[in-house]
């Protein structure tokens, strides 16, 4: 099935007003913190802030109306109460804007006749009209290439990642959690109650988008069933497609309907789908974000078994038991390769040449470079994951742990290119403020080396067992 | 059954010798970094440094010989060759001394016949002259009140939590991890190949330590099951025992062996025995730290029933997942609670009032406090659970964060002392360097002021879960 790029112009308005400015910057503004995400991420066009009461905001004329606008108007967001929105819409049509973003919340999420009436209305108008509606009830579109944002602080970097959330705080959080592991995105819509704009509609258009190569989304549940299961079906056979569905409990399904009006549906009707559609179902925001690092900068794997390096007899064990209980292999390395490692080094003591592997120190950097090639060699496993362990390291004082870790770095860049199995790399368990920042550090620059790099045990297995559980599906013929 | 504080004298020894003390401390030299632990903890007594070259350190003369050593020596600490230990503990009896902590590795754990038959050497030889004998291939002892550390950055703060470990850099860790909160320990022993002294030594002495208030550990296999079951039973009727039991897959196990000897065992038979027993379960070292600080910091809940309060739609359709899935209910709100809490506020839009309650900001500060004292008086309910998501707000710049989180902070420490429920907090989601920072340091705060706090939803919702199990599981009658 083909889908239509007729959405386009959601993402791409050239002039933008904003509905509830207010003069006040001190007190919450939302209508002015709209106007600030849009000039922070650059926006090209043109900006007019509203106000029924007028006035000035950072040296801009606040205009009384929409027809008093000396421009025409591609796109509204709204940030005014509840009951001054039919009046906005009615506006809106007459002026010709192509779409609204109601951030306005106060409709069928809460449970008062009046905010559902309302909610009606509003819909009932803008289809009579022509006019598309993006929410109720929530934060709009994050678009680098358009200049849109709802926050003041995101990247301007165009990625490939296109996300569908019907939660605002949920969409803030996966970017933010992207933007700070390098991954970035092409579109981010916070959709709301979805009550014009659905979420079949903009999986559709992100199938067919050119600038979306990974989908995401979040998922509390979904108004035609029928048609987003066939959408995701195309979806996944065209993209990868990640989704974090929630409202499997029934006090979380009770908070969807509250939250978005979402239904949640049945948990285990919505595995199945997912399973059947090829699907990768994520637990968590993190989640999402850990396996798109994943299918981004990760060779394609020919199986499941891992091979797992590091340092730390008790971190071997504990990453042994987290990666068998996600379903992947840590096979025991053959007599022949075990012989070939053993070799290297003088002495066994406080090493262990199984797998995981502990190589105790890296002193001897060559031995390591050298152990990693014969383990990338080595055809008996699939993958290679390398771990670093901060808080691990009993006798080591902060200052050597620092030292290690930025030789261990430099190893690893030095060895990076030459490794031709799918490589992940986990550095785990910083627990202090020192280690967290050593960490932090650390990961920024494997980050933006390019190299799949996860902040737990726990993380890095359950990212790389989706992955190769995708990748074994996708071989088999459906 | 009682216990015997025989075992004492391991904790406080008078003097010290370290054998495999090396001049040059450049190089790593795993003796000079005791040496330096123990200064940096303030060991009061002497400490005697070693090495068969002589020599001298930081101005202190180095012994060639125990004997040459003008002082009794209480404690030894091994950090030489494996080779050279039959030698240093028919010296060690010879000098009257009453345990050693063999740091040295290259006994049972490696695949070599030499290594199994120095173990055995050392260990008869010891029995035989009535020396003790800590590991082999262990880091030893951290205890603040007796002055010993294997590391040269942990807390001099006398604890109640007791660790037995079978991996130095897990004991490490979790000694990190809790520092961190301001989770501080009576003694810690990493134990290594407990080839000599076992788990289930230590497990009897920190069962009578009167410094010990709370057990942990990290288990990889034991030696004597009966026995350490049979302590395990005593251990959970007087202290909370909480164990991290790893070795569960096939490759964990083999690990285990090849890290510290240990047998593994089936890990249904030990879930039985835990249940049996009424251990408490971790599955990761920082889940020890976890059901700690609630065991530590909250009240004795009287069932299982969740009120979870905070600022955001979408995290609170997750949390409500999260708590359920752990087995914790997440009751609807009575209509009459629901209405008074309504009542204090304006308007619904943006809000939910049912469970979990999303606030939508704290402006009226005075109605959140109203709200929390509605809900802690609520017989519905038997805990409550206050969350805060860093990275959960679109339009809140980093700036504007700040000060919400420091109001917010500011908020508890006012109505905290007025909550008679058991109470924690979650601050959630921390992507970015900067709110990582805002993150960490209201955690400090709020662990400073004794209250329990976790990082995220899930590990929050975990502990609570295994928090309010144990209570369930101690009130009856077994």
């Amino acid at each position: 099935m083909k889908y239509s790029n007729d959405l386009d112009f959601l993402f791409h308005p050239a002039t933008i007003a904003i509905s509830g400015v207010s003069e006040d910057i001190k007190k919450f503004n939302a209508g002015y913190k709209f106007m600030d995400a849009l000039m922070k991420i650059g926006f090209k066009g043109k900006i007019y802030p509203m106000n029924p009461g007028g006035g000035e905001i950072n040296g801009m004329k606040i205009y009384t109306s929409l027809k008093d606008i000396p421009d025409k108007v591609d796109y509204v967001i709204s940030a005014i109460p509840a009951r001054y929105t039919p009046q906005l819409v009615e506006d809106s049509i007459a002026k010709g804007v192509k779409a609204i973003h109601f951030f306005t919340s106060g409709f069928s999420e809460i449970e008062n006749v009046e905010g559902k009436r309302l909610q009606s209305e509003i819909i009932n108008k803008a289809r009579n009209g022509g006019v598309r509606i993006i929410g109720p009830n929530c934060l709009g579109i994050y678009c680098p290439s358009g200049g849109l944002s709802f926050s003041p602080d995101l990247s301007t970097i165009n990625g490939n990642v296109g996300m569908i959330s019907q939660s605002g705080g949920n969409a803030a959080h996966c970017v933010q959690e992207g933007i700070d592991r390098n991954v970035f995105f092409s579109k981010v819509v916070s959709m709301g109650n979805g009550a014009d704009l659905n979420e079949s509609d903009y999986l559709e258009y992100l199938i067919q988008d050119n600038e979306t190569k990974i989908i995401v989304g979040y998922i509390e549940g979904v108004r035609e069933g029928l048609r987003f299961f066939k959408a995701l079906k195309v979806a996944t056979s065209e993209k990868p497609t990640i989704l974090f569905k929630v409202g499997t409990s029934e006090s979380g399904a009770r908070a969807a309907i509250s939250h978005t009006t979402a239904l949640a549906g049945s948990d285990q009707v919505w595995d199945g789908l997912f399973k059947q559609a090829g699907v990768i179902r994520a637990v968590s925001i993190e989640e999402i974000i850990d396996v798109t690092v994943a299918l981004q900068r990760m060779k394609v794997p020919k199986g499941n078994r891992v091979i797992i390096a590091g340092i730390g007899g008790g971190a071997s064990v504990i990453l042994a038991d987290e990666f068998s209980n996600v379903g992947l292999a840590v096979p025991m390395l053959s007599d022949s390769l075990r012989k070939r490692i053993i070799d290297l080094y003088p002495s066994e003591a406080g090493r262990i040449f199984k797998n995981p592997i502990d190589f105790n120190d890296f002193e001897t950097s060559d031995n390591f470079i050298k152990t990693i090639k014969v383990l990338d060699e080595y055809e008996g496993a699939d993958l290679l994951v390398l771990h670093f362990a901060f808080d691990h390291f009993g006798l080591i004082s902060i200052k050597d742990k620092e030292a290690m870790i930025s030789f261990y770095l430099q190893l690893i860049q030095q060895v990076k290119g030459e490794i031709t199995k799918p490589l992940a790399i986990i550095l785990h368990s910083y627990a202090s403020d020192s280690t967290r920042k050593i960490a932090y550090n650390a990961m920024k620059e494997l980050n933006q080396s390019g190299l799949a790099v996860y902040p737990s045990i726990r993380r890095g297995a359950v990212a790389i067992s989706k992955f190769v559980r995708y990748h074994q599906q996708k071989k088999r013929p459906s």
